[in-house]
């Protein structure tokens, strides 16, 4: 634990509570990888089936306008964890994007995560899933704050095998099925491979199993479990009972896969009684990966997806459930995964670090219903460079990426202009009429440069001298 | 009456029925003005507060898949009121897309609408809002079946006077508000001029009252009400209550006025206790106007707008609602306004023309839950030409017009074809690998052709010598 503790009796104390107090509500993260904005019933999908998704949205909050932390994997979840733009750790660089199986750097150990603030409160922790911050051990969930980890480290479509198909060539058919064996990717627990090939036909079904299980153990004890789904990022997979029953084809049996297993989580904490004590999130890392055509997502009526700071990349479909805390309705103010972890201190009375620069908003007052959302502004980053700026409906672009394939800088003339409210598909570029909004935008992401300039140097880039991948 | 009925005696019985019995079910039509899929709460829209069509879709079914009859306005509505398509009853023309205010014809008096086969069964019935099937009196509402009539009978931005601004050149603010006596539109009350220029700046609220009054008026005997907004069709117009409201601007101020409209009928049938005996549709002319910028709607996911046969033209958000007799839930089979004819005469125990070519299918089964819609195909017809067609969740483009002003016709190299559900935004093409399904579709698109071989000839460009618009 790297906090300093108001004082050790704090944490005697919290550890004789009663378990299940509204003092320290249970926290679930439900974390999807490249689900897009139009992809749940919920925010307008026409075809996809997810009951269990509707149930939530209905008796939770839902978020219309709230952003992942980055467009991509790696930083976006260092922003979820940290409460920061992934600047200022490291986590976000102009040569690579992610962290790759190469990759010798992660997270850095001074970085405190969610799991670390609630541990100050005796909170039980678990990470199931994706993790993508570093997968040598000393980065591992079991060295930031969680007390295991069971999932696959890095994007389930790493370490294609020499040899497999191409799977960017199959995606012209909806349906295409990749052989689990040819990407070597591993399946850990803690910090030992148990797996690998790690068979991703079942890696949502025993993600799901898992999840039970830790909620299962640990109804007694407050706890927060992270479930970052490895799908549906490509290559897809799915268990044998979803597989073919979505209208929408193999991405839509993954999604209701998802769905399922969002059901089953929700079901294990009705079922122990658990509901009223404990906040659920279901969210997504960033957009639909658009250059893979029907193996990827929608973004409904936003622009571009994944890798863009167009809203489609960013802007992702958010849930929050709590029959305790969070008041059923509709949230149109911002939010971003950034806010997590404010919030969540907030709600378990634990402090958020005070020792460095922290990004994020405690959501409390909206989600209980007693006010809007505190957020009034966020920054787009990614690659390691700030895209763009908003602020209240404004948003400017300073960089803008290529909205299919993204790893193109497209030049722009000049700084472009939307009212994301008004126009929502960022169709109307309006800068020349508002000069002084221009002003006051250039103002706010130059301050917000300023602000960030003693980040970490670039981490991501950094790999294992004469790298093999072990099988 | 120009049906042949069963029998005059099954007329007289249906006058002694007691009102509001279960086989006479109450019907009203709302339909919206270039609303867009993408611009209601459950269809999506992020900032839009619809607190009243929330509840009528939570209630009630909403359908994801379901098509106006033509993507602009006169053959849209002459399909929805006759269940046919336009081009069988002639509101359908290669030269002009709708009637203007100089038109000489308008729906011909031998087509069967809905009123008239509520006739049948005695059946109170009131037009309210938009026509736009003909204004001179032998083509008005009260000439088709409607005891009366109460509104525009145009589009709202016919008849600029001379040296009114251009609207089409204001839309860059998405807050500009015209002047409603620049449109020299008339309300009409029957076949009676009561206001030039109709003010619309109440025109939403006005038809609201006459449609609330109308139910109350009914409330002992069964009714039809068609109530046609002339909005959010530009320019945008709307009461000061509204005005500024929305986080959406202007355009979502009109639709929150909407809404409330839609409060206020629904409201009117629980307080007069009809709501287990009425059905109500809420549906849209056609897709939004995308070329007036954010003074038009959003498609949501769906690909370009009004006056295209793409999604974004033709897919409507659309609400059945009936405590009665709709099964809560989502459909995701098809549907079109074409099938209400159909639907509604089952309902009502009445029958539908059989002596003419129907073009619609009673959605009974999947309104009460007991079946899927019956719905298999649809043809997508604009400007007397048929430009697509779907059968299951294939669509082929025969001819395809420019996404955004849509007045020019695209070149096609060969017809285009798309896989509905698991490519939402039409963005993937995918004809030459499966040629047999672009075989079946051409089969039977040349088959509809045949059928529709015996149509009238066109009569919308007919226009009125020396017309002379009055003052």
């Amino acid at each position: 634990m790297k906090l300093k503790l108001l004082s050790l009796i704090a944490l005697i104390g919290a550890t004789l509570l009663s378990p299940g107090r509204a003092d320290q509500p249970n926290f679930v993260v439900i974390f999807c990888d490249d689900l897009g904005y139009g992809d749940l019933r919920a925010f307008g999908n026409p075809t996809i089936k997810t009951p269990h998704l509707d149930r939530m949205a209905e008796e939770g909050q839902k978020w219309t306008q709230f952003y992942s932390a980055d467009p991509i994997c790696t930083p976006s979840r260092a922003g979820l964890l940290t409460g920061r733009y992934p600047i200022r750790n490291g986590m976000t660089s102009p040569k690579r994007g992610v962290l790759f199986p190469d990759s010798s750097l992660g997270l850095p150990a001074v970085e405190v995560t969610i799991a670390e603030v609630l541990k100050q409160r005796d909170y039980a922790t678990a990470a199931v899933g994706k993790w993508h911050l570093g997968h040598l051990p000393q980065y591992l969930p079991t060295a930031q704050g969680f007390d295991s980890y069971y999932g696959i480290p890095y994007s389930n479509d790493m370490a294609r095998i020499k040899g497999a198909p191409n799977y960017r060539q199959q995606t012209d058919d909806p349906d295409y099925y990749a052989d689990t064996n040819d990407f070597d990717v591993p399946l850990m627990e803690n910090d030992r491979v148990i797996e690998q090939p790690a068979n991703q036909n079942t890696i949502t079904r025993r993600y799901t199993e898992r999840a039970v299980e830790f909620i299962e153990a640990h109804q007694k004890q407050p706890f927060f479990l992270y479930l970052a789904h490895s799908l549906p990022h490509i290559p897809l997979f799915v268990s044998t009972d979803f597989r073919g029953q979505s209208r929408r084809g193999l991405y839509g049996d993954v999604i209701e896969e998802i769905d399922w297993s969002v059901g089953q989580v929700l079901e294990t904490l009705r079922r122990l009684d658990l509901a009223k004590n404990t906040v659920v999130v279901f969210t997504s890392d960033n957009g639909p990966w658009l250059s893979f055509k029907t193996h990827g997502g929608s973004a409904g009526p936003l622009r571009a997806g994944k890798g863009t700071t167009f809203e489609g990349g960013q802007r992702v479909p958010t849930v929050f459930w709590g029959p305790g805390f969070v008041k059923p309705g509709v949230v149109d103010g911002m939010g971003s995964t950034i806010d997590l972890l404010e919030t969540f201190a907030h709600l378990a009375h634990a402090d958020a670090p005070t020792d460095r620069k922290m990004d994020g908003y405690d959501l409390t007052p909206a989600l209980i219903g007693k006010g809007p959302s505190p957020r009034e502004e966020f920054f787009y980053w990614t690659m390691g460079k700030l895209h763009a700026a908003r602020s209240g409906p404004w948003k400017l672009h300073f960089l803008q990426r290529e909205a299919v394939q993204y790893s193109r800088l497209v030049p722009m003339d000049h700084p472009e202009l939307y009212h994301l409210e008004k126009d929502i598909s960022e169709a109307y570029e309006v800068s020349t009429t508002h000069p002084q909004i221009v002003k006051d935008l250039t103002a706010k992401a130059e301050a917000h440069l300023e602000d960030t300039a003693d980040s970490l140097p670039e981490q991501l880039s950094a790999r294992i001298p004469n790298f093999k991948y072990r099988r």
